[in-house]
């Protein structure tokens, strides 16, 4: 099944986030070479928050790596914990919410030819106020997070459309959020 | 508007593929730390391949990261080309086929809280099979790909929600072509 072959493999780069794993290996067509692969310590979890007039819940935030601010859905590492968890964890610090209803719609990996990454998709439904509003806005500041925006789905996806969504995962996500509310046929 | 500081910034990974930088900041909170950014050499692409009966065509290929097999859109590094260029080619040798018709959907980034991988999603329509057999075969074989499929939209939705589907920038495109075919409200 696997095509591949790979002989020898190092440690190339590690930090507590990323881990780069450099192989020597042969081909699917039997040419030798060299194959990188970053590797996430845990996997990530992304929530679609959707409230009952189907206003999806999105955060702004500046992103170091492509020193752009985005909008999307609240995310993060696991850190280990189990991905229900992480994604109730992540909701609340980023948004201040709790959700009733739960449902994971999906599982997926991001940027495969170069990397291992596993990810988790997660619908949150019967929203409320969580903690108070004081210690929300001390975990959004830590995060980055400098606005959160609740959007009807049809203008969400007219962001999407006209570029003010460019984050992968978050359009991924939505996508399985779209069939799962029967809004894609 | 960033709020974030980098005081040092070093290559601590590199291939001819992608690169790891290692910076040392001042996170949004104040706090001091490292961040290890993997960036990508060129933009990847990805292309929507749509029959005139709506039906997508996927490529199935084992990835190495993953060690899975990955039913996927046709999709591959820009290797420093235009980025329409870089898709007609990809098609091309991941499917046999050109294509009368493009658009060029939008942009993502994948991975934004650790990589620097910027992406660019085409739509493809009025697709033909182009050169002979033979040599799409080598190319396929080159790619590491089993198989071409082409899947009626409705069944491809089916595929992404029971979990058929999991490459994430797939995903992504997949919600783009909708919104440009119609196909979601």
């Amino acid at each position: 099944m696997n095509p591949w072959q790979t002989h020898t493999s190092r440690i190339a780069y590690e930090n507590p986030w990323i881990r780069v794993r450099e192989d020597e290996v042969t081909r699917p067509d039997g040419g030798q070479g060299i194959y990188g692969v970053m590797e996430v310590r845990h996997p990530a979890v992304f929530v679609v928050p959707v409230t009952d007039d189907h206003e999806v819940v999105l955060v702004e935030l500046f992103r170091y790596t492509t020193g752009q601010m985005s909008l999307e859905v609240p995310s993060g590492g696991s850190d280990g914990q189990d991905p229900l968890l992480a994604a109730k964890r992540e909701l609340l610090e980023e948004t201040g919410l709790e959700a009733d209803e739960w449902e994971r719609l999906g599982g997926m990996v991001a940027l495969n030819g170069v990397c291992l990454a596993p990810e988790h998709i997660f619908l949150a439904r019967g929203l409320h106020a969580a903690h108070d509003g004081a210690r929300t806005n001390a975990e959004q500041e830590a995060e980055g997070i400098t606005a959160v925006r609740r959007v009807p789905w049809s203008e969400v996806m007219g962001m999407v459309r006209d570029g003010a969504i460019t984050d992968g995962e978050t359009l991924a996500a939505l996508l399985h959020a779209g069939i799962a509310l029967g809004k894609i046929s």
